[in-house]
Protein backbone atom coordinates (compact mmCIF):
# COMPACT_ATOMS: atom_id res chain seq x y z
CA UNK A 1 0.00 0.00 0.00
CA UNK A 2 1.36 3.16 -0.73
CA UNK A 3 1.79 4.52 2.74
CA UNK A 4 2.72 8.37 2.79
CA UNK A 5 -0.08 10.50 3.23
CA UNK A 6 2.17 13.49 4.32
CA UNK A 7 3.32 13.41 0.41
CA UNK A 8 -0.45 13.45 -0.41
CA UNK A 9 -0.84 16.23 1.88
CA UNK A 10 1.68 18.54 0.14
CA UNK A 11 0.72 17.70 -3.27
CA UNK A 12 -2.82 18.84 -1.94
CA UNK A 13 -1.38 21.57 -0.24
CA UNK A 14 0.24 22.92 -3.52
CA UNK A 15 -2.70 22.38 -5.71
CA UNK A 16 -5.05 24.48 -3.81
CA UNK A 17 -2.25 26.94 -3.05
CA UNK A 18 -1.36 27.60 -7.11
CA UNK A 19 -5.57 27.65 -7.86
CA UNK A 20 -6.27 30.27 -4.51
CA UNK A 21 -8.79 28.25 -3.36
CA UNK A 22 -7.85 28.14 0.11
CA UNK A 23 -10.43 31.46 0.29
CA UNK A 24 -13.80 28.97 -0.48
CA UNK A 25 -12.16 25.80 1.96
CA UNK A 26 -14.04 26.96 5.23
CA UNK A 27 -14.23 23.84 7.31
CA UNK A 28 -17.84 24.15 6.96
CA UNK A 29 -17.34 23.34 3.59
CA UNK A 30 -14.83 20.91 3.30
CA UNK A 31 -17.42 18.97 6.10
CA UNK A 32 -20.04 19.07 3.23
CA UNK A 33 -17.46 18.10 1.02
CA UNK A 34 -16.77 14.64 2.43
CA UNK A 35 -20.77 14.05 3.46
CA UNK A 36 -21.15 14.56 -0.50
CA UNK A 37 -18.42 12.22 -1.76
CA UNK A 38 -19.26 9.64 0.84
CA UNK A 39 -22.59 9.53 -0.10
CA UNK A 40 -21.01 9.10 -3.92
CA UNK A 41 -19.26 6.15 -2.53
CA UNK A 42 -22.51 4.69 -1.46
CA UNK A 43 -24.61 5.64 -4.66
CA UNK A 44 -22.52 2.12 -6.21
CA UNK A 45 -23.43 0.32 -3.30
CA UNK A 46 -27.43 1.10 -3.01
CA UNK A 47 -28.86 -1.78 -5.23
CA UNK A 48 -26.87 -5.20 -4.87
CA UNK A 49 -26.83 -7.34 -2.04
CA UNK A 50 -23.92 -7.44 0.38
CA UNK A 51 -22.41 -9.83 -1.09
CA UNK A 52 -22.76 -8.61 -4.34
CA UNK A 53 -20.80 -5.67 -3.00
CA UNK A 54 -17.71 -7.57 -2.51
CA UNK A 55 -17.44 -8.19 -6.53
CA UNK A 56 -18.00 -5.08 -8.43
CA UNK A 57 -17.57 -4.77 -12.08
CA UNK A 58 -14.43 -3.74 -12.97
CA UNK A 59 -15.60 -0.58 -14.10
CA UNK A 60 -17.48 0.34 -10.86
CA UNK A 61 -14.93 -0.56 -8.89
CA UNK A 62 -12.60 2.22 -10.65
CA UNK A 63 -15.39 4.52 -10.05
CA UNK A 64 -15.67 3.72 -6.45
CA UNK A 65 -11.91 3.91 -6.07
CA UNK A 66 -12.09 7.62 -7.56
CA UNK A 67 -14.87 8.56 -5.19
CA UNK A 68 -12.60 7.19 -1.87
CA UNK A 69 -10.07 8.72 -3.20
CA UNK A 70 -12.55 12.58 -3.25
CA UNK A 71 -13.55 11.36 0.62
CA UNK A 72 -9.56 11.03 1.78
CA UNK A 73 -8.72 14.16 -0.11
CA UNK A 74 -11.50 16.08 1.45
CA UNK A 75 -10.47 14.83 5.01
CA UNK A 76 -7.08 16.07 4.39
CA UNK A 77 -8.08 18.68 3.10
CA UNK A 78 -11.11 19.18 6.70
CA UNK A 79 -7.71 18.37 9.23
CA UNK A 80 -5.68 20.77 7.27
CA UNK A 81 -7.45 23.93 7.98
CA UNK A 82 -8.42 22.28 11.67
CA UNK A 83 -4.98 21.25 12.41
CA UNK A 84 -6.31 17.76 13.13
CA UNK A 85 -3.60 14.81 12.58
CA UNK A 86 -6.21 12.76 10.65
CA UNK A 87 -3.84 9.28 11.23
CA UNK A 88 -3.74 10.44 14.54
CA UNK A 89 -7.53 10.69 15.29
CA UNK A 90 -7.92 7.53 14.00
CA UNK A 91 -5.60 5.84 15.56
CA UNK A 92 -7.31 7.40 18.95
CA UNK A 93 -10.20 6.17 17.72
CA UNK A 94 -9.15 2.24 17.45
CA UNK A 95 -7.74 2.84 21.11
CA UNK A 96 -11.60 4.22 21.96
CA UNK A 97 -13.08 0.60 20.46
CA UNK A 98 -10.91 -1.42 21.65
CA UNK A 99 -11.67 -0.10 24.94
CA UNK A 100 -15.79 0.14 24.45
CA UNK A 101 -15.43 -3.53 22.79
CA UNK A 102 -13.70 -5.48 24.51
CA UNK A 103 -12.80 -9.19 22.65
CA UNK A 104 -14.72 -11.30 24.71
CA UNK A 105 -17.75 -9.18 24.53
CA UNK A 106 -17.55 -7.86 21.20
CA UNK A 107 -16.57 -11.30 19.30
CA UNK A 108 -19.04 -12.36 16.48
CA UNK A 109 -21.41 -9.68 17.21
CA UNK A 110 -22.94 -7.46 14.48
CA UNK A 111 -21.99 -4.44 16.53
CA UNK A 112 -20.92 -0.95 15.10
CA UNK A 113 -16.68 -0.86 15.12
CA UNK A 114 -16.93 2.72 15.31
CA UNK A 115 -19.87 3.74 17.10
CA UNK A 116 -18.28 5.70 20.10
CA UNK A 117 -19.86 9.21 19.88
CA UNK B 1 1.92 14.79 10.87
CA UNK B 2 1.52 10.94 11.71
CA UNK B 3 2.94 9.41 8.43
CA UNK B 4 1.90 5.91 8.29
CA UNK B 5 -1.49 4.32 7.25
CA UNK B 6 0.20 1.12 6.53
CA UNK B 7 0.47 0.86 10.47
CA UNK B 8 -2.94 2.24 10.81
CA UNK B 9 -4.40 -0.51 8.49
CA UNK B 10 -2.56 -3.32 10.36
CA UNK B 11 -3.70 -1.97 13.56
CA UNK B 12 -7.73 -1.66 12.02
CA UNK B 13 -6.88 -5.55 10.54
CA UNK B 14 -6.15 -6.54 13.61
CA UNK B 15 -9.07 -5.25 15.63
CA UNK B 16 -11.47 -6.58 13.41
CA UNK B 17 -9.79 -10.05 13.32
CA UNK B 18 -10.01 -10.16 16.92
CA UNK B 19 -13.45 -10.03 17.12
CA UNK B 20 -14.00 -11.73 14.27
CA UNK B 21 -16.14 -8.66 12.63
CA UNK B 22 -15.01 -9.17 8.80
CA UNK B 23 -18.64 -11.23 8.52
CA UNK B 24 -20.27 -8.11 8.71
CA UNK B 25 -18.06 -5.50 7.02
CA UNK B 26 -19.62 -5.94 3.59
CA UNK B 27 -18.29 -2.67 1.25
CA UNK B 28 -22.24 -2.00 1.68
CA UNK B 29 -22.34 -1.55 4.87
CA UNK B 30 -18.92 -0.19 5.15
CA UNK B 31 -19.96 2.37 2.30
CA UNK B 32 -22.95 3.52 4.58
CA UNK B 33 -20.60 3.79 7.50
CA UNK B 34 -18.36 6.41 5.78
CA UNK B 35 -21.46 8.26 4.88
CA UNK B 36 -22.85 8.16 8.68
CA UNK B 37 -19.70 9.41 9.96
CA UNK B 38 -19.41 12.06 7.54
CA UNK B 39 -22.50 13.15 8.58
CA UNK B 40 -21.48 13.21 12.35
CA UNK B 41 -18.72 15.37 11.08
CA UNK B 42 -20.96 17.75 9.70
CA UNK B 43 -23.13 18.33 12.52
CA UNK B 44 -20.78 20.06 14.04
CA UNK B 45 -21.14 22.88 11.84
CA UNK B 46 -24.33 23.02 10.54
CA UNK B 47 -25.33 25.98 12.72
CA UNK B 48 -21.88 28.15 12.62
CA UNK B 49 -20.97 30.42 10.06
CA UNK B 50 -18.45 29.45 7.50
CA UNK B 51 -16.30 31.68 9.52
CA UNK B 52 -16.74 30.71 13.00
CA UNK B 53 -15.71 27.29 11.58
CA UNK B 54 -12.16 27.55 11.63
CA UNK B 55 -12.25 28.56 15.31
CA UNK B 56 -14.14 25.89 16.70
CA UNK B 57 -14.08 25.46 20.92
CA UNK B 58 -11.68 23.13 21.90
CA UNK B 59 -14.11 20.66 22.45
CA UNK B 60 -16.02 20.44 19.76
CA UNK B 61 -12.81 20.13 17.97
CA UNK B 62 -11.86 17.12 19.67
CA UNK B 63 -15.49 15.55 18.94
CA UNK B 64 -14.97 16.32 15.09
CA UNK B 65 -11.24 14.84 15.36
CA UNK B 66 -12.93 11.80 16.63
CA UNK B 67 -15.22 12.01 13.99
CA UNK B 68 -12.48 12.54 11.15
CA UNK B 69 -11.26 9.43 12.85
CA UNK B 70 -14.19 7.39 12.52
CA UNK B 71 -14.43 8.29 8.60
CA UNK B 72 -10.67 7.38 7.84
CA UNK B 73 -11.15 4.06 9.43
CA UNK B 74 -14.26 2.95 7.64
CA UNK B 75 -12.56 4.67 4.25
CA UNK B 76 -9.35 1.93 4.88
CA UNK B 77 -11.90 -1.05 5.77
CA UNK B 78 -13.96 -0.44 2.51
CA UNK B 79 -10.62 -0.31 0.78
CA UNK B 80 -9.11 -3.15 2.00
CA UNK B 81 -12.66 -5.13 1.35
CA UNK B 82 -12.40 -3.48 -2.05
CA UNK B 83 -8.55 -4.15 -2.65
CA UNK B 84 -8.26 -0.15 -3.19
CA UNK B 85 -5.29 1.50 -1.75
CA UNK B 86 -6.70 4.75 -0.76
CA UNK B 87 -3.81 7.08 -0.98
CA UNK B 88 -3.40 5.96 -4.34
CA UNK B 89 -6.81 6.64 -5.10
CA UNK B 90 -6.18 9.80 -3.53
CA UNK B 91 -3.15 10.42 -5.72
CA UNK B 92 -5.10 9.17 -9.29
CA UNK B 93 -7.92 11.56 -8.24
CA UNK B 94 -5.32 14.82 -7.85
CA UNK B 95 -3.65 14.29 -11.13
CA UNK B 96 -7.50 13.86 -12.73
CA UNK B 97 -8.30 17.66 -10.78
CA UNK B 98 -5.02 19.47 -12.10
CA UNK B 99 -6.37 18.34 -15.97
CA UNK B 100 -10.02 19.42 -15.19
CA UNK B 101 -8.71 22.43 -13.53
CA UNK B 102 -5.35 24.26 -14.77
CA UNK B 103 -4.42 26.96 -12.74
CA UNK B 104 -5.38 29.31 -15.54
CA UNK B 105 -8.70 28.71 -15.87
CA UNK B 106 -9.23 27.92 -12.13
CA UNK B 107 -7.33 30.59 -10.11
CA UNK B 108 -9.65 32.14 -8.17
CA UNK B 109 -12.58 30.44 -8.61
CA UNK B 110 -15.03 29.41 -6.65
CA UNK B 111 -15.11 25.68 -8.25
CA UNK B 112 -15.16 22.41 -6.33
CA UNK B 113 -11.53 21.14 -6.38
CA UNK B 114 -13.44 17.00 -6.31
CA UNK B 115 -15.95 17.30 -8.81
CA UNK B 116 -15.00 15.14 -11.68
CA UNK B 117 -17.41 12.47 -12.36
CA UNK C 1 -52.43 8.37 6.34
CA UNK C 2 -52.36 11.71 7.45
CA UNK C 3 -52.49 13.51 4.42
CA UNK C 4 -52.60 17.23 4.69
CA UNK C 5 -49.01 19.10 4.88
CA UNK C 6 -49.81 22.29 4.63
CA UNK C 7 -50.92 21.90 8.44
CA UNK C 8 -47.51 20.13 9.46
CA UNK C 9 -45.79 23.56 7.54
CA UNK C 10 -48.17 25.71 9.40
CA UNK C 11 -46.87 24.10 12.55
CA UNK C 12 -43.25 24.29 11.69
CA UNK C 13 -43.54 28.08 10.62
CA UNK C 14 -44.99 28.47 13.95
CA UNK C 15 -42.26 27.48 16.02
CA UNK C 16 -39.82 28.55 13.80
CA UNK C 17 -41.23 32.40 14.35
CA UNK C 18 -42.13 31.31 18.32
CA UNK C 19 -38.42 31.04 18.24
CA UNK C 20 -37.34 33.61 16.23
CA UNK C 21 -35.04 30.75 14.20
CA UNK C 22 -35.64 31.94 11.20
CA UNK C 23 -32.52 33.92 10.92
CA UNK C 24 -30.06 30.49 11.61
CA UNK C 25 -32.58 28.67 8.63
CA UNK C 26 -30.40 29.63 5.98
CA UNK C 27 -30.90 26.71 3.07
CA UNK C 28 -27.15 25.91 3.29
CA UNK C 29 -27.84 25.28 6.60
CA UNK C 30 -31.20 23.11 6.14
CA UNK C 31 -29.80 21.04 3.52
CA UNK C 32 -27.32 20.36 6.00
CA UNK C 33 -29.96 19.38 8.05
CA UNK C 34 -32.01 16.89 6.22
CA UNK C 35 -28.42 15.28 5.08
CA UNK C 36 -27.69 14.78 8.56
CA UNK C 37 -30.88 13.18 9.40
CA UNK C 38 -30.67 10.95 6.55
CA UNK C 39 -28.02 9.80 8.28
CA UNK C 40 -29.13 9.18 11.48
CA UNK C 41 -32.09 6.86 9.89
CA UNK C 42 -29.40 5.14 8.09
CA UNK C 43 -27.58 4.14 11.27
CA UNK C 44 -30.09 1.76 12.39
CA UNK C 45 -29.99 0.02 9.27
CA UNK C 46 -26.48 -0.58 8.57
CA UNK C 47 -26.02 -3.66 10.11
CA UNK C 48 -28.81 -5.36 9.31
CA UNK C 49 -29.32 -7.46 6.14
CA UNK C 50 -31.91 -6.18 3.69
CA UNK C 51 -33.97 -8.67 4.67
CA UNK C 52 -33.92 -8.00 8.23
CA UNK C 53 -34.58 -4.54 7.33
CA UNK C 54 -38.35 -5.31 6.79
CA UNK C 55 -39.18 -6.53 10.04
CA UNK C 56 -37.05 -3.93 13.09
CA UNK C 57 -37.74 -4.45 16.78
CA UNK C 58 -40.56 -1.93 17.29
CA UNK C 59 -38.33 0.20 19.39
CA UNK C 60 -36.08 0.53 16.69
CA UNK C 61 -39.22 1.20 14.42
CA UNK C 62 -39.80 3.86 16.88
CA UNK C 63 -36.42 5.45 16.62
CA UNK C 64 -36.48 5.39 12.77
CA UNK C 65 -40.10 7.07 12.95
CA UNK C 66 -38.45 10.01 14.54
CA UNK C 67 -35.69 10.13 12.59
CA UNK C 68 -37.72 10.09 9.08
CA UNK C 69 -39.93 12.95 10.88
CA UNK C 70 -36.81 14.51 11.39
CA UNK C 71 -36.30 14.54 7.60
CA UNK C 72 -39.73 15.64 5.82
CA UNK C 73 -39.25 18.80 8.82
CA UNK C 74 -35.75 19.58 7.22
CA UNK C 75 -37.45 19.19 3.78
CA UNK C 76 -40.28 21.17 4.12
CA UNK C 77 -38.01 24.19 5.77
CA UNK C 78 -35.68 23.88 2.52
CA UNK C 79 -39.23 24.53 0.47
CA UNK C 80 -40.13 27.05 2.34
CA UNK C 81 -36.71 29.04 2.28
CA UNK C 82 -36.39 28.32 -1.26
CA UNK C 83 -40.10 28.81 -2.46
CA UNK C 84 -40.36 25.13 -3.41
CA UNK C 85 -44.02 23.22 -3.15
CA UNK C 86 -41.82 19.95 -2.18
CA UNK C 87 -45.10 17.98 -2.84
CA UNK C 88 -45.28 19.63 -6.82
CA UNK C 89 -41.42 18.80 -6.86
CA UNK C 90 -41.27 14.97 -6.35
CA UNK C 91 -44.79 14.87 -8.83
CA UNK C 92 -42.95 16.47 -11.21
CA UNK C 93 -40.15 13.94 -10.14
CA UNK C 94 -42.48 10.81 -10.90
CA UNK C 95 -43.18 12.25 -14.02
CA UNK C 96 -39.37 12.29 -15.16
CA UNK C 97 -38.98 8.80 -13.70
CA UNK C 98 -42.21 7.46 -15.69
CA UNK C 99 -40.35 8.63 -18.63
CA UNK C 100 -37.08 7.17 -17.51
CA UNK C 101 -38.06 4.18 -17.06
CA UNK C 102 -40.74 2.95 -19.13
CA UNK C 103 -42.54 -0.17 -18.11
CA UNK C 104 -41.67 -2.37 -20.65
CA UNK C 105 -37.67 -1.10 -20.53
CA UNK C 106 -37.26 -0.92 -16.63
CA UNK C 107 -39.85 -3.79 -15.56
CA UNK C 108 -38.09 -6.09 -12.47
CA UNK C 109 -34.41 -4.75 -13.68
CA UNK C 110 -32.67 -3.38 -10.29
CA UNK C 111 -32.32 -0.33 -11.31
CA UNK C 112 -32.98 3.50 -9.24
CA UNK C 113 -36.01 4.91 -9.47
CA UNK C 114 -34.89 8.49 -8.98
CA UNK C 115 -31.67 8.20 -10.96
CA UNK C 116 -32.35 10.93 -13.49
CA UNK C 117 -30.05 13.98 -13.10
CA UNK D 1 -49.05 24.39 -1.86
CA UNK D 2 -50.30 20.99 -3.17
CA UNK D 3 -51.46 19.46 -0.15
CA UNK D 4 -52.57 15.72 -0.62
CA UNK D 5 -49.50 13.48 0.17
CA UNK D 6 -51.58 10.64 -0.12
CA UNK D 7 -52.20 11.07 -3.74
CA UNK D 8 -48.42 11.45 -4.43
CA UNK D 9 -48.19 8.09 -1.99
CA UNK D 10 -50.98 6.31 -4.49
CA UNK D 11 -48.89 7.54 -8.21
CA UNK D 12 -45.50 6.21 -6.46
CA UNK D 13 -47.19 2.63 -5.64
CA UNK D 14 -48.22 2.35 -9.10
CA UNK D 15 -45.29 3.32 -10.45
CA UNK D 16 -42.77 0.71 -8.39
CA UNK D 17 -46.05 -2.18 -9.05
CA UNK D 18 -45.62 -1.37 -12.46
CA UNK D 19 -42.16 -1.87 -12.63
CA UNK D 20 -41.79 -4.74 -9.97
CA UNK D 21 -39.47 -2.64 -8.00
CA UNK D 22 -40.37 -3.32 -5.06
CA UNK D 23 -38.34 -6.45 -4.25
CA UNK D 24 -35.61 -4.18 -4.36
CA UNK D 25 -37.31 -1.34 -1.93
CA UNK D 26 -35.77 -2.84 1.21
CA UNK D 27 -35.85 -0.24 4.06
CA UNK D 28 -32.13 -0.62 3.75
CA UNK D 29 -31.66 0.40 -0.04
CA UNK D 30 -34.48 2.96 0.48
CA UNK D 31 -32.59 4.75 3.37
CA UNK D 32 -29.30 4.75 1.61
CA UNK D 33 -31.28 6.41 -1.32
CA UNK D 34 -32.98 9.08 1.13
CA UNK D 35 -29.16 9.68 2.28
CA UNK D 36 -28.37 9.36 -1.54
CA UNK D 37 -30.39 12.50 -2.54
CA UNK D 38 -30.00 14.24 0.32
CA UNK D 39 -26.34 14.90 -0.57
CA UNK D 40 -27.47 15.52 -3.75
CA UNK D 41 -29.73 18.42 -2.76
CA UNK D 42 -26.43 19.83 -0.70
CA UNK D 43 -24.19 19.41 -3.60
CA UNK D 44 -26.03 22.71 -4.83
CA UNK D 45 -24.97 24.76 -1.78
CA UNK D 46 -21.21 23.18 -1.19
CA UNK D 47 -19.57 26.23 -2.32
CA UNK D 48 -21.69 29.71 -1.59
CA UNK D 49 -22.43 31.43 1.55
CA UNK D 50 -25.28 31.04 3.49
CA UNK D 51 -26.27 34.34 2.59
CA UNK D 52 -26.57 33.63 -1.25
CA UNK D 53 -27.98 30.60 -0.56
CA UNK D 54 -31.26 32.25 -0.20
CA UNK D 55 -31.16 33.44 -3.78
CA UNK D 56 -30.06 30.61 -6.03
CA UNK D 57 -29.90 31.04 -9.73
CA UNK D 58 -33.02 29.59 -11.78
CA UNK D 59 -31.90 26.80 -13.06
CA UNK D 60 -30.03 25.88 -10.17
CA UNK D 61 -32.89 25.98 -7.71
CA UNK D 62 -34.89 23.93 -10.53
CA UNK D 63 -31.94 21.14 -9.82
CA UNK D 64 -32.67 21.66 -5.98
CA UNK D 65 -36.48 21.01 -6.38
CA UNK D 66 -35.98 18.07 -8.26
CA UNK D 67 -33.84 16.99 -5.70
CA UNK D 68 -35.66 17.83 -3.02
CA UNK D 69 -38.95 15.93 -4.82
CA UNK D 70 -36.34 12.51 -4.70
CA UNK D 71 -35.93 13.02 -1.45
CA UNK D 72 -39.58 12.61 -0.58
CA UNK D 73 -40.14 9.65 -2.73
CA UNK D 74 -37.50 7.84 -1.23
CA UNK D 75 -39.00 9.08 2.37
CA UNK D 76 -42.31 7.89 1.45
CA UNK D 77 -41.36 4.86 -0.07
CA UNK D 78 -39.81 3.83 3.16
CA UNK D 79 -42.35 5.68 5.34
CA UNK D 80 -45.00 2.70 3.08
CA UNK D 81 -42.49 -0.67 3.32
CA UNK D 82 -42.02 0.42 7.45
CA UNK D 83 -45.73 1.51 7.65
CA UNK D 84 -44.85 4.65 9.09
CA UNK D 85 -47.06 7.75 8.21
CA UNK D 86 -44.07 10.33 8.02
CA UNK D 87 -46.57 13.38 8.43
CA UNK D 88 -47.97 12.00 12.01
CA UNK D 89 -44.16 10.92 12.24
CA UNK D 90 -43.17 14.72 11.67
CA UNK D 91 -46.23 15.73 13.61
CA UNK D 92 -44.52 13.69 16.53
CA UNK D 93 -41.68 15.19 16.22
CA UNK D 94 -42.85 18.69 15.86
CA UNK D 95 -44.38 18.33 19.73
CA UNK D 96 -41.18 16.77 20.90
CA UNK D 97 -39.05 20.09 19.80
CA UNK D 98 -41.56 22.69 21.09
CA UNK D 99 -40.97 20.30 24.99
CA UNK D 100 -37.58 20.19 24.35
CA UNK D 101 -37.00 23.74 23.32
CA UNK D 102 -39.36 25.29 25.06
CA UNK D 103 -39.86 29.29 23.79
CA UNK D 104 -38.35 31.01 26.70
CA UNK D 105 -35.42 29.47 26.64
CA UNK D 106 -35.02 28.82 22.83
CA UNK D 107 -35.78 32.14 21.89
CA UNK D 108 -33.12 33.27 18.95
CA UNK D 109 -30.47 30.64 19.99
CA UNK D 110 -28.69 29.47 17.12
CA UNK D 111 -30.56 26.29 18.35
CA UNK D 112 -30.95 22.77 16.28
CA UNK D 113 -35.01 22.76 15.84
CA UNK D 114 -34.31 19.11 15.35
CA UNK D 115 -31.64 17.30 17.57
CA UNK D 116 -33.71 15.45 19.80
CA UNK D 117 -32.44 12.14 19.53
Amino acid sequence: MADSLAELQEALDALVEERDWAQFHAPKNLAMGVAIEAAEIMEHFQWCTADESYSLPKEKRAEVANEIGDVLLYLLGLGRTLDVDIIAAARDKLALIREKYPIEKAKGRATKYVDLD
